[in-house]
């Protein structure tokens, strides 16, 4: 099949799952739940292939790590799966109604946002969570995964198109490109015709790709350097633990920190006790000169001076720049320089910093006294999360089902004209 | 200054203007009326250059009047500028706010966008528009006229001057591309470093070149076929009434009826009261095969058979297609293959089909028994119009000051690390 008549054939479906009762499906996705389990045996399968190639490949054991499904991952994809069957439908609410002077009652209603095309890199566990959340939300999703998974997608794919038969769904309303031309990717962007948003879940490359090359609109995330402050004011001894949080309880996620900013007022008495913190947690420190000399007077274990990239670095690992600055402005002024668009945090007992920081730091969650690694759609109550959006437009930060829904306008009346 | 300085000069005036006090706002807007009027003779004597220049290229007399500047057009700019100052500054605002479980206070807290390219042709109105919506919402802006205006849109830039000046805001919170060369276009729609929405005001021709060049998002709108479908249970006579205000109140509005759809079981009696109303309207009629034969039969006076892509045709006139549909799904069929997603209506009294026509149908608005003339900020009680979108992303029909504004994450607790 082509890609226009994937196309195609996802807008017709967007059409029929547009109008589906959230109990249909709720009923496809908790076949989906069940066949991941009931088909276990297949997709371990399909993906020991997978595994197999990308050991000869030589690809790292951390790929290899993210490409691997077991019974445990199995089980906790099927729960996912569940999980969003109990998560309200927001398809269909209203957001406000009002009856306007000339009788014409106006309302916004949740509605799907049609077709979505999703361009991902290696996990497979992607594969069920974009379908089941486009499901849910009424979507048609077109998935091109990475070519690492080839035949765990495959598998998944076949469980996906179960669960819709067996709900009464149409097949096409989820689709997968099996082709692995790259050239395919480049078309998928421009099929405006027929998709209506494009979800890029990778690296920065793939973002500048899609960024670059589509005329679909494009949902940027995951990306952003993120800072946390430690102002004059604040409680020193808890800020190591906040701290030592956001550093190292997930180094790989994008929501750890990747630069700290102290006020230089208090630079002697902290640094030499989160010296101690870091060096216990291995933690290599990079710094601006200032800071560099304090933190190796405090004996820093693993310290080096900061180079002209390190602060515009996202370093995804145990790794945390450091640099003294004058007070809360000059801490914005450098986030504002360092891309800090994700998730950015000041520790603070000042009121009037805080609002400060607060309005001034350009990022999609800004945190007062608290670690940056809640920017989660779990954390946050939205019970799922498709994407974290570092863009201003349409969704900011984690996104749920909501997010993908968008809405239209009803006016009803009785035979009114414009006057 | 280049385009990039330029894009660097307006990211620094956004981080002023995101904290702006809605005073400081509001008295920058109070000034740029104030001295619209002050400098009515200059904006004026600039306009009536660009009217010389505009009849010596031999530009139509409708193309003429949308370039005209006089002393009541120019009043009517100053009191839209104050009606933006009476409206809410959405900036600050909170969607929602709750404490998790754990303690931290969750909100989300509306926030400027940043930057925002604004891209359009002939109406110099536009310009006092667009800088005073973006200035409300502490937006910046960077404005690329149309050449035609050119002296107009200077005049007018001077004024938005004087007034941030007045009010003690950035030079660089309005901006103007004054150099004409087509490539800036192109650079700014690339300039995604610095500028966070693209809104193309003009023809289909501009809204494809954002969508396929730019690499910042873009907002699409204005265009789209619009339909009524007459149902069976329709009250006929009333449904001529609308009709004639979707058609005729203003033909060349984006809102305006494009496609009569009605049901065939009413079609002997309907069409001659719709004749009989055309014709007294001079609205010239484009039928469908079995159509064209009752209208002919009924006197229709100007008439003819439709063509291929007569029903993918938004007049902008007085024109109107019609065709005959044997139900409400057969009416969502045709508008499924003919580009409806701007403004669409049903007349009827069926209430499941109302339902049915208002979740199948695409548009970004939908009516029951009313004319599709509704689809505007004004009407709606946005209080003010950016753009009508048509795409599913961000906004939907009408965007008023709200649209302008995205929304940031905040998180405060005390010392709180993620468990």
């Amino acid at each position: 099949m082509t890609l226009k008549a994937m196309g195609k054939a996802a807008r017709d479906a967007a059409y029929e799952l547009a109008v589906a009762p959230t109990r249909q499906k709720n009923l496809a996705l908790l076949a989906m739940a069940d066949e991941l389990e009931i088909n276990e045996q297949e997709i371990l399968a399909a993906n020991a292939e997978d595994i197999a190639a990308a050991r000869a490949a030589g690809l790292s054991e951390a790929m290899l790590d993210r490409l691997l499904l077991n019974p445990s991952r199995l089980a906790g994809m099927a729960a996912d799966v569940r999980k969003v069957v109990s998560l309200d439908d927001p398809v269909g609410s209203e957001l406000d109604s009002r009856v306007l002077e000339n009788g014409l009652r106006l309302s916004r209603r949740r509605v799907p946002i049609g077709v979505i095309g999703v361009i991902y890199e290696a996990r497979p566990n992607v594969t069920i969570d974009i379908a089941a959340l486009c499901l849910k939300t009424g979507n048609a999703s077109i998935l091109r995964g990475g070519r690492e998974t080839f035949h765990s997608n495959m598998a998944l794919v076949k469980v996906i198109q179960r669960a819709l038969a067996k709900a009464g769904l149409p097949a096409a309303s989820v689709q997968y490109i099996e082709r692995p031309d790259r050239e395919l990717v480049s078309e998928l962007l421009r099929l405006d015709e027929y998709v209506d948003m494009i979800i890029p879940r990778g690296g920065a490359n793939l973002h500048k790709l899609c960024k670059e090359q589509s005329t679909i609109p494009v949902i940027i995330g995951g990306f952003g350097v993120s800072h946390l402050f430690v102002d004059v004011s604040a409680d020193l001894r808890r800020a190591v633990d906040v701290i030592d949080n956001a550093k190292v309880q997930r180094p790989s996620a994008c929501n750890a920190l990747d630069t700290l900013l102290v006020h230089e007022a208090i630079a002697d008495e902290f640094l030499p006790a989160l010296v101690a913190r870091m060096n216990s947690r291995q933690v290599a420190l990079v710094a601006e000169e200032r800071a560099f000399s304090l933190l190796q007077a405090a004996g820093a274990s693993e310290l080096r001076l900061a180079g002209a990239d390190d602060f515009d670095t996202e370093w995804l690992s145990l790794t945390l720049g450091v640099k003294l600055v004058s007070d809360v402005d000059a801490a914005l002024a450098h986030l504002r320089q360092h891309n800090a668009c994700h998730s950015d945090a000041i520790l603070t007992n000042d009121l009037a910093n805080a609002e400060r920081f607060i309005n001034g730091a350009g990022s999609a969650a800004v945190y007062v006294n608290a670690s940056t690694r809640f920017t989660d759609g779990g954390q946050f109550g939205l019970g799922a999360e498709v994407a974290v959006s570092t863009q201003k437009l349409h969704a900011r930060g984690p996104m749920g089902l909501e997010e993908l829904t968008s809405y239209k306008w009803i006016g009803q009346a009785d035979y009114l004209s414009r006057s």
